[in-house]
């Protein structure tokens, strides 16, 4: 199989980079190098079977030209940094829905037949159906970011009924692991990095959420993909228990061997819609056989030993 | 109140603007006339208190300069046509998408507070839900078309959300009457009006649908307007009753006093997953008081004189 993955200089995207070259597939990766990093491609540019395009998926052009002789596009490319919508009104609708776009409709004119894309959990909002399934609807999107993932699935949805693609959409939740460089982990080690005695906590510390490793989250993606028999199938992906923020803030100061004084502090405006308990029903997972093979505080743990040892992450990570 | 309307020289546009015209606002109103005719707003240019902007929603700055001194936006402009979005698979995102966030930005930008924004039913898809509520699970969107109108809802609603807008989503469904130029009513008049001894009908005779005159569509968007409180707060506009599609033609080839030969054959495939009953629950709004004043027999009628009486539109109409 030759594969296209978008965002491949990303968390998500390297992973499942090295993962599909593991698995001996050709794989293309295209990145513009604006949040992913050369480094999280090293070990992939050694491969012969890789082959790096430096492009931004804005440009349809550039889309399109790496799209040939692909059999699998994986888009995994996305604008996710939730804070700076409101000051950039223009970029999730750039990045989420205008750069999908663009994928589909390369896809249609190379003839693609098969997607996957990564969408977000965060499409249930403040949902109170816990565990929230696939079928869950989805509560007023609040923010441009899910609005644009939500305007995203939409269009990927449509293709596939219009124009016979099949997309595997994949709703993950708090996925952490090796090369993170978002999120509330990252932001934890980054400010324990620089000042190890004191910890800020912009959140209630009942807040839950499952913490599910990259790797099985690409498991999870690749178990899938043949099951995915609707013309756009969705799967949430994500830990099968849920623990608070107090649990892991523990796991990481554990980790990091250190005794910080916390301040928990109420969160900014654009995250208190969220919901106090993000835990995903993924029996449609599970079902195929799927089971995570790292539990959720062995993967924050691994995250944070992963940040440790590579502290130019922290200094450059968004 | 200083409104502008997009869409002004289209069906509902231009009903939008007569009225708000008879009911002493100022209205300025914004078309390309691509698919709006410059006949709907004979009687609006004949007001001082209407301006009209001949350009396109596409071009931000055009939206911009429009909105200078504006209270509301209706924003009533799409791409509504189901069965180009096939062909054109760009119009879509363009259209509905792209130029919605125009409108929003250019709406944050000179600080209005009120849009009005006329989504479709059509996102409730085949949901068996019969009468369909607001709160009813979107299903599957099926069609770019309304793919588009699901990604301008949640854009909207994240504006709403994220920046202090107020917006009223309006969902109608099946709304006919003077000045309509597209929809199946339309297609079964221009069809008579060349050829008054047969009819093709591509659709079951048993599909039901409700048949809502566009002045009871306007007056409920005007009614609902002091009542939305939430940031975006979704109405379904449609009529209490449903008819058969055998029942619309029946009183369509009365009016004209034809008895044509009528052939029902399958729909397009871009049409096959349509809901074989579209009737939805109007509770919200008759709760504040709002009855239709004319019956679906009374409307579809009136469609009918209408286009009768106007023989260009059957010529030029899309």
């Amino acid at each position: 199989m030759r594969s296209l993955v978008t965002g491949a200089a990303g968390f998500l995207g390297s992973q499942t980079v090295d993962r599909l070259l593991a698995d001996g597939h050709e794989v293309i990766g295209i990145d513009n190098y604006i949040t992913g990093k050369r480094e999280f491609l090293d070990h992939a540019c050694a491969s012969p079977r890789f082959q790096l395009v430096l492009g931004d998926l804005f440009d349809f052009t550039t889309v399109s030209e790496a799209c040939q002789g692909v059999d699998a596009v994986f888009h995994l490319a996305a604008h996710s940094n939730l804070h700076d919508g409101a000051e950039f009104p223009r970029r999730d609708l750039d990045q989420n829905v205008i750069v999908t776009w663009n994928v589909l409709e390369a896809m249609r004119r190379h003839r693609i037949a098969t997607l996957i894309y990564a969408s977000t959990a965060s499409l249930y909002g403040a949902n109170t159906l816990v565990p929230t399934p696939e079928t869950a609807p989805l509560s007023d999107q609040t923010t441009l970011l899910s609005a644009s993932k939500l305007a995203a699935e939409a269009f990927i949805t449509a293709y596939a009924h219009t124009y016979g693609l099949r997309a595997l959409l994949r709703r993950p939740a708090t996925i952490v692991g090796e090369r993170q460089s978002h999120g509330h982990l990252f932001r934890f080690c980054r400010q324990l990095h620089h000042h190890p005695g004191r910890l800020d906590v912009p959140g209630d510390p009942a807040l839950r959420r499952g913490y599910l490793d990259v790797a099985d989250c690409v498991d999870a993606m690749l178990l899938a993909l043949p099951h995915a028999t609707a013309p756009a199938e969705i799967f949430n992906v994500g830990a099968l228990s849920h623990h608070s923020l107090a649990d892991a803030i523990a796991w990481t100061t554990s980790e990091l061997g250190l005794d910080p004084v916390i301040h928990y502090h109420p969160p900014p405006a654009i995250t208190r819609s969220a919901a106090p308990t993000l835990h995903l029903d993924c029996s449609k997972l599970t079902s195929l056989g799927w089971r995570p093979q790292t539990s959720p505080e062995a993967a924050v743990r691994r995250t944070v030993r992963y940040l440790t040892a590579n502290p130019w992450l922290l200094a450059a990570g968004c």
